[in-house]
């Protein structure tokens, strides 16, 4: 109830998104109004607007904390003492696996996604830019150890990137959402490797 | 007017793809309906069901077209003198150009494929599978001549295709339609290049 007498603004605009979060996959992002939101935390809508602007600026704070998610998890893959070959082949499993979970197990989460990607470009590029660094240093790793050729870590990995978007890309994952793509994930991977080869 | 009297049903099912296809482009598939088809040639609608039971029917014979029209170059593409490795870019360059052409200039194109896309997966599968043979081929060329390493021409050639979506997949192509993606095509390409170094 008087759920915003105990929290910090900060907490409020956790609480808020955690509730929206929760409607919009129970839901769905269109079905569901600010109001719906601020009715679940007995606030009013009102309320709600003060932390947030709009429908969408809660939609995209949910995104983004889950890109932040996403971060964590391929950084902590990057840094990992495997050799780059092992590191690579775990980047482009994990992502996948990350990215088709999120839109298999969660269908609504599919309209969100889309909804960002069509109204806050800049953060999904923003986003698309960390995940390709994190791929570039696996790739530099494996340039000075000399366990690959050498390429311009940087753009072979926004390239490899590129030619990964059959298995990462949200849109084309949703296409194949009730096949098993992990034999396409190593496919594609094994490909990039041979690319690598010294 | 009487346009059914002189021609044959051959010729008049040619006719009605070429009209509905121009309908289609100008006004878009949702908004063009049988009648709006059979008005421009001075038929009714009963008479154009004659020859295709449906909407949908006379969009999969346009689609039909399109594919065999796109078959057709891949296959001169294929089948010409070059090295493999000069056909695999152009294979690639082309593929990409006509997808991409289709989509841009003739914008209202891009819903009837994804209608396509939606009601006749196997015609569109069975055009990949056609696309992807003669990639196999340019491949099985180059390892033949040790111009490439020894690879399965058809697996490569599968994978290499999935690598490519980027640029060669209608969904993602309109996603970045007002975007030049020859450098995309041309780095995707080197690296296909590169995992075929003998």
């Amino acid at each position: 109830m008087n759920v915003r007498q105990r929290l910090s603004p900060e907490d409020m605009r956790d609480r808020i998104v955690a509730v929206a979060e929760e409607h919009f996959r129970r839901i769905g992002y269109a079905k569901t109004a600010v109001a719906d939101i601020a009715a679940a935390m007995g606030m009013s809508p009102a309320n709600v607007y003060r932390f947030f602007p709009s429908k969408s600026a809660i939609n995209n704070a949910i995104c983004a904390k889950l890109m932040l998610e996403v971060d964590q998890l391929m950084e902590s893959i990057a840094r990992a003492p495997e050799s780059a070959t092992d590191r690579l082949r775990a980047y482009f499993l994990e992502l996948h696996r990350n990215n088709k979970d999120k839109l298999t197990h969660e269908h609504r989460i599919h309209d969100m996604v889309e909804v960002a990607m069509a109204e806050n470009w800049p953060a999904i590029e923003c986003h698309c830019n960390s995940m390709v660094s994190f791929l570039a240093r696996i790739v530099a790793d494996g340039v000075r150890t000399g366990e690959f050729r050498a390429v311009d870590p940087e753009a072979f990995a926004q390239t490899a990137f590129d030619a990964a978007a059959k298995f990462l890309h949200p849109t084309l994952i949703a296409h194949n959402a009730d096949r098993d793509q992990l034999d396409q994930v190593s496919r594609i991977t094994d490909l990039l490797l041979a690319a690598l080869r010294p």
